[in-house]
């Protein structure tokens, strides 16, 4: 018996995407899908690169339009996912694409979001220690943001291993789909094509508290991270390149170790053989995460390197791989690891 | 019980691109992966999109190590086919990938190849008519020139409704993984982007030949195809613009009937609404062809646009569709029509 | 003496090229920079590449502000250069890099662009036959569109040798810059990477009618011209792949004569060596055409293709090179024919 | 009276780029174009963009070829420059836009070329302190690296004015001409395009000591650099993105004005206004470093991040600039500060 799926907001790249995984999902019927302004649209307009929902029309966010499924997913501006949560009732499960039940920290939020904390949901990175567990059953998930998955995925084990000292150095350049729909000057083909820039540097970046919330619990202490993110010319993809100071006596093969064990038995990460770097095309549209890891004896550094297809393990992929946790279904269910390459 | 299926030629883009497919194909089970030069070479660095095969090592293309397989798919170079086929035994069905087995006339074929023809197999593109049914049951698949599949799909609506006159005009714009992983100069990352380049102009390529194969049986009377393709910078995709006068009377709406009919019915070819063009981000790793026709009445001229995925559609996905029809599984699977797009 | 320069428009791409041009133009210095909604924004946040100019600020596109200069180029919306150039006076040199004064018939004028014809001004396209001459000592030039550049330049040797039938088929390729900087959703750098889509399919793109204008006196008979523009993931340059049929009798030799008769002496247009063809790379910023022909006897047709930068060439570098034949300097003057690559 | 100038290794990238801007210098006269394997090639196949060159053959690197010039520059591999210079004589002047000069560390030198130190050369960065006054009347110039370039400029502000902690952090994206013109599988448009890479990760890029000489004498200590460069699907450009921990009590005032008297009255370098972050695009082709600062109080990290084109102001610019300085010509000649945008 298929899972009736409705998606919230399904003519951005997350909504587009959390639908190209669902219509290759065999436990999942596509129902509602509907849209802001764009509601009263041909699907076909919209994402035309999903034939089968082609001559769908975009609905209203509503309510009534989004009652009667059993997963709702939401891809929605900031601000907006509690009031539709709550219109669902309990029994519905809510996977909440934005940010708005990330963060823990109320004063956090507010400081970088500049509105009311909403509340917190159990958190959509299946691979960070204790997160499945709290997963399994749950009505509602906060899907993670793109950086702090590519981030926390890289980091983690290094800290869990106490190898790693607690500031942190992140520069990661990401494809211009994270970036969203919205019509911006800067975001023109015109403008990114053969163009790398930075943006919300000196730790203005949303999702800088969320990586250290991340990191927080596994390391045993609080840690900083410096975030510089940048705007590379593709439209999909993100090199997080990591790094923190080793603490004294942290060696090559420790830091292998506890990374080959963070990661074991892990369907979606992989640690690559030494010498093999990540590269962004080798997950495009795959769930995906791939890292490598090494010591800078001269510089004393740990640099860890992550590569993520930013819409699906960083948000679609992510989001349905909860799902599947959520409602007990096997993990790897509609998602693929082989990237769409060259 | 599943299909033992082997690919020779493992390492270059058509092979990596069976693959994806196949490790997403419910019926098959991924035999000996083979190359040239590459044999004995850890699989994960020549395609490191492709997860699950990562720790294979790539063996040398031998009758012995392609033996034992139900299906063998040929990524050889030009000429290396019929040799291989023939050690494989009759019961094999074999897929090439290649051009060896295409064309029909010895002639043609020594022109443009320059070597000794080796026969014609039953041609893997089902949508053209008389094909499917000629694929069923078949050993032995010879799969189309990515080329000729866009352009063929675009063009033999009009000829077969007899709109067309018999002299197309084609110019199409193709992603740089068609010019295949041989590493020439003109292909590196600074040189192709940002640009546009034509080669093969004045009737020179390969794939003029095989066009015009293709659309004369159609048409009921030889046809000439002036080609001229182009060099985009993208990794794949090809967007084909071809034209032909109309034959005097030809209307907007017979024009729009012939391809609606043409294409009732596909499971992989899409007549888009009028007023939509084909993009090829749209089918990006899909192997959908979309498909949009108009009548150019100051010019005189039918306009039929397509898009695929050269990779896919034109390549892998044309032979995988091929391999369902020829043993009779379901046309489409392992094969999706949804585009990863943006 | 300083030519005073002003740049109605200047926060636009043809605005900012044409600055980028004058910049380096030893015989003028810029005077008023004005905008639309732009007015009152510092210049580097609008043109960040033009570093002498960061610290001026738009001013208004008035008649005021404008006022006092030797020459005005013009980049702005259709329609609106008429009263602006009126307001000037007759002493002042106008130089529209808009359409309006493009077309000569006033009906077809009013089919394509919806508006009353505002008359017809010398174009600036100096290697047409004839055309030079009508700039000299002109106080008004109309900067021809960019794919009737690209595609006259590319067909006109043929027509004025009598060696092609008059019945054109063009598809070109353009950068995503022709498109402006207005900001819409199929200009986002997420949806043109990696993307060929074709536009303004079937007859109906605005250029098509400048280019049979641009052909017909040069063949000496109305020429039809079948058009298909297509949008390619590059911020910049034209490939326009132009055929017609051969006249009866048509050779090689002549044609290739033809075409190196035509452009001898020209500064700009370069016919390339046998065997060598355009790519948009090599004139990436200058001022140069490409120029290949060959004859494609199989199909009986010529195949002429060129490669220009769209906002070179086919805008701010023909309205510098015509401003220079307009006021008698040397015609290469601030233009440079290298381009900038890889 | 024209300084006769050739260039050694004309086919590369980095000599194509110094043909380039050399075409437009007013005081040089462009002598013998000469090459390895390509010797006796028509130059228009090997720099089509260059088309007053075109027509030019490349003749081989032999001492021969190379007399009788003022200026010889050399694009070569490493460690075959000294073998060039010595027969060229001390009165010619000799720009070295290979490694061989730069390092003053015969160990460093060898540990990371592995081949033994050939001496060092007057360093082609004037806007490091000291250097300005080294490169006057020098017959001699090692042409930093591109890297080297882009950090030493957007760190050593931050050094001189003792502001930063000796411990540096870079994470810099470099467009694809940086690697060369050697054709190599990676570097294919089929791989770069869409995808962002790493490599020389952990300390071991060339670059890492170079940065670390610059900046230690600058810094009055030892500065330890931990470097990652990646891979952008571009052809030009870099963005480096720098930090270092600051000095206790450093104020984001303290940090301005050091940047801002560092770069007073340099011509070339422009620190940006604040809130505008350097681009990449904005350089393209230009000679141009934009450079930005921030301090991360949360984080106590300086962020100082860079834009140069690598060609240009990364090498062949440099290397025009510090021709200009050793002859006593304006700094500026031949050099353009206007990028090639969008």
């Amino acid at each position: 018996m298929a899972l009736r799926v409705a998606v919230a907001g399904a003519s951005g790249y997350a909504g587009g995407e959390v639908l190209r995984l669902l219509l290759g999902h065999p436990e999942v019927e596509i129902g509602a899908l509907t849209g802001g302004s764009n509601a009263g649209t041909r699907f076909g307009e919209l994402q035309p690169h999903l034939l089968p929902l082609a001559d769908r029309v975009l609905e209203p966010t509503t309510p009534e339009v989004l009652a009667g499924h059993d997963v709702v997913f939401l891809g929605l501006p900031h601000g907006q996912s509690a009031a539709v949560a709550e219109s669902l009732g309990e029994d519905v499960l809510v996977v909440d694409c934005g940010a708005d039940f990330r963060l823990k920290d109320a004063a956090v939020w507010e400081k970088f979001y500049g509105s009311p904390h909403a509340g917190t949901w159990p958190y959509g990175l299946p691979e960070l220690p204790g997160h499945r567990a709290a997963l399994k059953g749950t009505k509602r998930i906060a899907v993670p943001g793109c950086y702090p998955t590519a981030v926390s995925l890289a980091l983690f084990p290094a800290y869990a291993a106490r190898l790693a000292e607690p500031e942190a150095v992140v520069v990661a350049a990401s494809g211009t789909s994270g970036a969203g729909k919205a019509v911006k000057p800067h975001l023109l083909g015109s403008e990114v094509m053969g163009s790398m820039s930075p943006y919300g540097v000196g730790g203005g970046h949303r999702h800088t508290p969320e990586m250290a919330q991340n990191l927080a619990p596994v390391a045993g202490e609080p840690v900083t991270v410096s975030f510089t993110p940048t705007l590379a010319p593709m439209p999909r993809g993100i090199l997080a390149t990591c790094s923190a100071k080793a603490k004294q006596g942290t060696t090559a093969e420790q830091l292998r170790e506890a990374y080959a064990a963070a990661f074991a038995g892990e369907p979606f990460v992989r640690l690559l053989p030494e010498g093999q770097w990540p590269q962004t095309s080798a997950v495009y549209g795959s769930n995906a995460a791939l890292i490598q890891v090494a010591l800078d004896e001269h510089a004393g550094r740990i640099i860890a390197i992550s590569a993520i297809d930013n819409l699906v393990k960083g948000t679609a992929g992510g989001a349905v791989q909860s799902m599947n946790i959520a409602l007990g279904l096997p993990e790897e269910l509609g998602l693929s690891v082989n990237g769409v390459a060259p």
